[in-house]
C-alpha cells in the first residue's frame, strides 16, 4: 500500500466572485491522486458531498475535506490563502490552487500585496520566482511581469537572462521530473532583423542563449511575432517572453478556459485558474470552470522532488 | 451593362519562391469582379489558361491576362513590383497585390528598400500610411511598426495618436463605404492599471481616445492581453496596436494561411499574403494558398470611393 499522499489545498477565493462556483464544478469532474482539502466559509459549499474537518490531518481521500476558516474581520478571501500558505509552509500540503480573490478588496482590508502571487513569494521570503502559464499546447515563462513596458529594457542584460534561463530549467526539472526545451524570444520586431531594428538581440539575448546552449535545450531568439508558430511544430517547448503582453497576448488567446497560472520558485506547489473573480457573472451559474479543472489537474501532477 | 472594371494586378513574386504557385493555385479557385493582370516572366507562368497580353489595356475579364516583363538584369520580383505600380499611378489599376519577394535580393541588386511597403511608399511620396492585418475575424491597425521597441515610446503622444487613428477611421471608410469601430490597445500590462504600472495610459492614450470619441466610434485602452478577447465579442472591430508584435503575434497565431497585409494611404489598393518566400518549400507544390486567395478576394472588394 502506498502511503497517503499529502493534500492539495484550493481556496476557494472571494466568496461574492466565481471561485466557490467554478471551485464546485470542477471536483465535480476531475479525480486526483492526492486528497482535496478547501477553505473556505462553510456557507459558500454548495451541493458536493464536503467533509468538515477540524485540522488537515483529517483529510481523506475518499471525500472532500472542508477546513472552515473563521474571516475574523478580515477580506475572507485573504484570510483563506494565509490559513493555506501556513498549512504548506508546514510541510501538511503538497500544494495550493488557489481562486480569485479581488486585490482591490485585499487593499481596502489593509492586507497590502497586490495579489496572490506578491503574497505567496512575500510570505515565504523566496527570491527567486517567475509567473509561468501553462497548458496542454502552450507553456510560457515571462521573464519580466508587472512592470512598465518602458522598463522592460534595463532588465536585458546577459546574465541575467541566463540565471533567469537556469532557474527555470532546473525548477522545470524538479517539477516534472523530465528536462524540458527552450525557445527564446527577441525583444524587437523580427527580432531586430540583424541589428536594423534593435540591438538587444545582437548585444544581450544572442550571447545568452548561445552561452546556455551548452547547458541546457534552448534556442533563439526568435521573431516574437512567429515563435508561438514555431513552438507549436515542436514538442511541446517552453516560450521564454521578455515582457508581459509578448508572452499573455498568444497565451490567453488560445487558451480561453484551459490556461493555468503556476508560480515558479515557491517552496511548494501553486497552481490558479487565469481568470479573475468575473462579478458580473458570479451567482449565475454560468462560470466555466475549465481553467480551474486545468489548475487542480496540475497541481495533482507536479512533483517537487525535493517536497 | 455595366463599364468594364480596371484590373487588379498580382505581382508574381521572387520566382524561386512560393510566389508564382500559391497565385496560380489562388486563381483556380477565387472568382473576381475585376479583371486579373499577372506580371511575371512567361517561364515561371504554369497551366492556368493565361492570355499574354502586350498592354494592360488588353486585359479581358474571361481570361487571366499575363503581361510578360523582362527584367533587364535586375531582380526580377522588383521590376515586377515597379511596372505594376506605374500602371497603377497611371489610373490603369485599381489595385496591386503583391506575392512575397526576398528584401535581400532587392538590396543585392542595389534596390535600396526595406521591402513592398517601404518601396510603394517612396514611390507614391505617401506621406501618411500604415500597415493594416485584416481577416474575416480579426483586424488590426499598427500605430508603429519596424522601429525598436525602444522608440515606441517617443511617439506615444495624444495628439500623433488622435491623428493616427483620424486617418485610419477615413482611410476603411473610403475603402469599405461604411465606419468602423475601433478599439484602442494601452501599451503597458493591465493597461497601466490606474497609473500603477505606467503612465503612458492615463498621459497620452486615455486623453486622445477621450477627445476622439466626439468624432468617431472608439473604445479604450483596454489591457493589451485581453483586447483580442473582447474584440471577438464584438461587432469585427479594429484593434489599434501601439507597436508591431502587440498586434501580429495574435493576427499571426489566429491567422494562419488567412490574413492579408493592406497598406492603407496609398493613392491605390495594395494588398498581399501575410508570407515570405518559403524558399525551404518551394518548388514543392505544397504552398498553402490560403492567404493569397484572401489577399485577392480583399483588393476585389475593397473600393477607395476616389479612384
Amino acid at each position: 500500500m502506498s502511503p497517503i499522499k499529502r493534500p492539495i489545498i484550493i481556496t476557494i477565493g472571494d466568496p461574492e466572485g466565481i471561485g466557490p462556483e467554478v471551485t464546485e464544478k470542477a471536483l465535480r469532474s476531475t479525480k486526483t491522486e492526492s486528497p482535496i482539502v478547501l477553505i473556505g466559509t462553510r456557507d459558500i459549499a454548495g451541493v458536493l458531498p464536503y467533509h468538515t474537518i477540524e485540522s488537515i490531518e483529517e483529510a481523506s481521500k475518499e471525500t472532500i475535506s472542508f477546513l472552515k476558516v473563521d474571516p475574523e474581520g478580515n477580506d475572507p478571501s485573504f484570510v483563506f490563502v494565509k490559513k493555506a500558505v501556513s498549512l504548506a509552509l508546514d510541510g501538511k500540503a503538497v500544494g495550493v490552487v488557489t481562486a480569485p480573490v479581488s486585490k482591490k478588496k485585499w487593499l481596502d482590508a489593509g492586507n497590502n500585496f497586490m495579489g496572490h502571487t506578491d503574497y505567496l513569494v512575500k510570505r515565504t521570503k523566496t527570491e527567486q520566482w517567475t509567473m509561468f502559464f501553462w497548458s496542454d499546447k502552450m507553456k510560457v515563462a515571462l521573464y519580466t511581469t508587472h512592470i512598465p513596458l518602458k522598463d522592460v529594457f534595463a532588465n536585458i542584460k546577459k546574465d541575467k537572462i541566463k540565471r533567469f534561463c537556469r532557474f527555470i530549467n532546473s525548477e522545470l526539472l524538479r517539477l516534472t521530473g523530465s528536462r524540458s526545451s527552450f525557445l527564446m524570444s527577441g525583444l524587437n520586431p523580427h527580432a531586430g532583423e540583424s541589428g536594423t531594428i534593435g540591438k538587444e538581440e545582437e548585444e544581450e539575448i544572442s550571447p545568452a542563449v548561445e552561452e546556455l546552449k551548452e547547458e541546457m535545450n534552448i534556442e533563439g531568439p526568435f521573431p516574437p511575432d512567429t515563435i508561438f508558430l514555431e513552438s507549436e511544430k515542436r514538442k511541446n517547448p517552453v516560450v521564454i517572453s521578455l515582457y508581459h503582453d509578448q508572452g499573455l497576448i498568444p497565451f490567453k488567446l488560445n487558451n480561453i478556459n484551459s490556461g493555468v497560472n503556476l508560480t515558479l520558485g515557491l517552496p511548494f506547489i501553486r497552481t490558479s485558474p487565469d481568470h479573475g473573480t468575473a462579478y458580473d457573472i458570479a451567482g449565475k451559474g454560468i462560470a466555466d470552470p475549465g481553467s480551474m479543472i486545468e489548475a487542480i489537474k496540475l497541481a495533482d501532477q507536479l512533483k517537487y522532488s525535493n517536497i
